[in-house]
């Protein structure tokens, strides 16, 4: 499975956030080539401002693994980290980051590139194109209504 | 109940924590005049990255309220936030937060003040001497076993 696998699975986890009226954003993780954990933003559904499609799937592979570092592990998400999230991955020693659409209003990035632990690897853009159509998608339907 | 006496039970927490073998740091939300949320650090318990006081102070008191935006909320932690938990309560829009210690290597304010809701009042350094006290006792003995 190449990084674009792993971003396609992500993708289908954001269209399933779509399908359930949420901001669509999906996130994987993979641990020794084993996705260990696959989630989306559920902030509407469990009314609550946290639970961001990174932070779920560091609970989950962190549970999984039964270590809080995942220093071994690689995080797709298909949209750039914000504030909140860039500081959970640090904490986490996250291995890698892979995201795919950039987000100019929220992302962390914008603020500083360091937040992350320094030993994290970063990839940024893979399918950047298909997160976007899908979250303009959400957006231009939430306009609609 | 003034400032000082909600911080003084946050620090109670925060011992709480410190007891559980967790670095102690506790909070609480305070929503006109009830404690809506009463928390502490869990993550060596729940073995979890995210586990900080904060954020499960805000995914309870969401609950509670039944809504994800707590701009009529006071979030009092017996530490200053980290960036992942300032970018959560950036999320939360909370309505004040009132911080013990600072914190010279983890604190948002490092970074930027900036991370927070631009409504988002704080106030800084209320009974840190106490907070600091326990932080260092804790740090103490890890570094004696």
């Amino acid at each position: 499975m190449s990084d674009i696998d792993y971003m396609k699975i992500a993708l289908k986890e954001a269209e399933e956030a779509f399908i359930e009226g949420e901001v669509p954003v999906g996130a994987i993780i993979v641990s020794n080539g084993q996705i260990i954990a696959c989630t989306h933003n559920l902030t509407q559904t469990l009314n609550d401002v946290t639970a961001h499609a990174e932070i779920q799937a560091i609970t989950a592979a962190a549970d999984f693994l039964g270590n809080k570092y995942l220093t071994e592990c690689a995080l797709y998400v298909t949209l750039e980290p914000c504030i909140m999230c860039a500081g959970a991955i640090a904490w986490s020693q996250m291995g890698r980051l892979i995201y795919g659409a950039p987000d100019p209003r929220k992302g962390f990035t914008m603020l500083s590139e360091n937040i992350l632990h320094k030993k994290t690897k970063v990839t940024s853009a893979l399918l950047a194109a298909e997160s976007i159509v899908l979250l303009k998608n959400f957006f231009k339907e939430k306009r609609d209504l």
